[in-house]
């Protein structure tokens, strides 16, 4: 079969903004072998100087970093396009290979693997919120005066001993945070054409699930059902005496990374959303660590049963948030003297990048390009001689799209065919 | 809304050669704020070395520039795709954020632009040429000996005086220079499905506004008809004796910049081309200063009402199609030492670039990538020390489309929203 005839057979992305041609590309070369890569993300590590000129990578002491950075490839990603900040979900994807403008997911589906929750290819999940309506039916509190979890827990059991479930349909409720919930709807018969009932203002009703252009849905008619059944319910509640709902929506049937990819794969995560996304896209998830250490030893772990390992580190995107900068350098550092584990293991392509930077100055992601290093044989030379910001603009690598790192560690894995004759 | 439905809203362009994928993702993202954006377009600002080895810009004595390089994030623009030289059309529409690709326009309406013509959207434009035919109504002088502009005046006169209307559809005829005219017919149901008459060729008759496969447009039997007045009409004229059109068209329903991009933009331009391609994109013009010490008095003046301040010099593009080096070397050392009255109005992005490259040595625009500096909050450092071609490859920017350019302004100005959760 020819590479067209290949890439001619895989499925069309149904939302994609347009065909996810690279991709196809890389899966039509694709072939197994029994190299091991290693993606190590330290989720945020981006950033922009502070006060003193530097930032934190430039700041932080670490031998081992900017040692492997003399012997890899080093450059910058771009996670979504130039100028675009991009949220953890997008970040990912395009570090698993996955273009985020192509695969784009419901914030429902992201909720719904944010806490964990076993989501069917056949349910809709959407993102509630609690809310305070007035006596005339309008949001007076979009967010129920960010009631407790315990409260948040104790309002969503009443609502499942009250519910009196539509014929057939599998209905769950589950605590997020505060006034943060996540609703699954399972039947096999279920469409995610329902509008959001969030108006996104107060002073207004909230919005009907199955008003036009949403009344032919019949899971937009049970949407509305259940919200009204939830409204009557909670009339006596002080606070949380309403829910919102938003972003309803179905798993994506999206190619899965071992197809994809010919590799046997496995996530070492310690956080719910990370751990969904690796989910989302096929990943196991073969362990939980959260300190610098124990990522490392569980990377090198994985190692022994699957030839790609994706291993998340939270702490330099949460101290980035902060806008903890002596935090953040400390991170580096605790992951710098972290690394001989990992290193131990030998890894034939070991890749240290993050999904987005999350400068201290901005408390937030930003659109800024990530370092990477990727440590692999058949490098050029010419290395840089410290994995920042800006040496590692002056690498091997350039200045390339997330979404084009995995295929570029799977040509030094020797994991690609060669394209034509 | 979510970002994939608000993307789905925007407009297909009819005659692009793909989506405006990106375009449409930054105005899903865009989101107004109170910073201020400053585009300083130094017209045909990049070049190529002469004898001495040394562009202009690096023969330049230009301190103000030097500095702002050293506090900026200096690279290089694709105005349309590598080795493309663009002309001042698409190399504005680039800067402007509009990939030139994909926003083609007619002929007739950057003409009618070009003259300040108060083009409406119902409007059909296109360029003229007054020619020469000979006895068997074959064309002997495509241009009509480039008759003087009185002489051009005159026979539009006398065309005007003598042209029996269609009925209900108002013509007007414009001078441009020489032989150059623009015609504009105004009606509401027009098209412009019409057939350029211009044969490019001598020694042939002009072609027919309405052969087929033009036979079915209403308005190309207008054009015909009114060609047909005319030739009969200069029958008797010595040179221009007859008009060929080319590049029929409508003004184009494109996205409006201040829908685009949340900004309330101001033009500052001193000629008319420039003032018409800022129009066409919905920019208004608020002053037409041609000194370099005018254009950034004038923008710093705008800046006080407008969040986004277009200014464009034009002697740098001039001096470089006339292969003047020692001028153009004057223009922008002129240009740094009015650049101060710019600095002081303290603009929170500052970007200094042309539309494209205009070498000496070659007196005509070219296909080399342009250099940009751009003074902005959150910027990463190791900054480059001069400004000019060579020093700016090795900058933060890297060598990027120039579309992409003003997007990065937004999300140093805090314009652009966060892409996914």
């Amino acid at each position: 079969m020819t590479h067209v005839a290949r890439m001619a057979m895989q499925q069309k992305q149904g939302d994609a903004m347009y065909e996810d041609y690279y991709g196809n590309l890389i899966t039509s070369l694709a072939m197994a072998n029994d190299k091991k890569i290693v993606l190590l993300v330290m989720d945020g590590l981006g950033d922009a100087p502070n006060a003193t000129g530097k930032t934190p990578l430039q700041a932080a002491i670490k031998p081992n970093l900017d040692a492997l950075a003399g012997q890899s490839a080093c450059g910058l990603l771009v996670p979504v396009a130039t100028a675009v900040t991009p949220g953890s979900g997008p970040g990912h994807l395009g570090l698993f290979g996955y273009d985020p403008l192509i695969y784009q997911v419901g914030r429902g589906v992201l909720s719904a693997l944010g806490v964990e929750f076993p989501l069917e290819d056949r349910d809709v999940a959407a993102r509630l919120n609690f809310c305070t309506i007035d006596k005339s039916g309008n949001i007076a509190d979009r967010r129920a005066g960010r009631i407790p979890d315990e409260e948040n827990r104790r309002v969503l059991e009443k609502i499942r001993k009250g519910l009196k479930t539509p014929a057939g349909v599998e209905v769950f409720f589950t605590t997020e945070a505060e006034h943060r919930a996540v609703l699954v709807l399972r039947e096999n018969n279920l469409d995610d054409n329902i509008g959001d009932t969030d108006p996104q203002h107060t002073g207004v009703p909230p919005l009907k699930a199955n008003r036009a252009p949403y009344d032919k849905s019949p899971t937009a008619a049970i949407a509305a059902n259940i919200i009204e059944q939830v409204q009557k319910m909670l009339a006596d509640e002080p606070k949380a005496n309403m829910i919102v709902a938003r972003g309803f929506a179905k798993h994506p049937a999206w190619p899965k990374f071992p197809d994809r990819y010919k590799v046997k794969p496995a996530a070492v995560a310690g956080y719910p959303m990370y751990r969904g996304v690796a989910k989302l896209v096929g990943i196991p998830v073969v362990a939980k660590p959260t300190t610098a250490q124990d990522v490392c030893a569980e990377a090198a772990k994985a190692m022994a049963e699957h030839s790609f390992v994706f291993a998340h580190f939270k702490y330099t995107d949460k101290t980035g948030e902060d806008g903890d900068y002596d935090g953040k350098v400390k991170r580096i550092e605790e992951m710098d003297k972290a690394l001989p584990t990992l290193l131990a293991a030998k890894p034939d392509v070991l890749i240290i990048t993050g999904d987005h930077s999350t400068p201290c100055v901005l408390k937030s992601h930003s659109w800024h390009p990530v370092p990477v290093l990727m440590k692999a044989p058949w490098l050029r030379g010419g290395q840089v001689a410290k994995f920042d910001e800006v040496n590692c603009r002056g690498g091997e690598i350039g200045t390339i799209p997330s979404r084009e790192l995995l295929p570029l560690a799977m040509a030094h894995a020797g994991k690609l065919e060669k394209f034509g004759a």
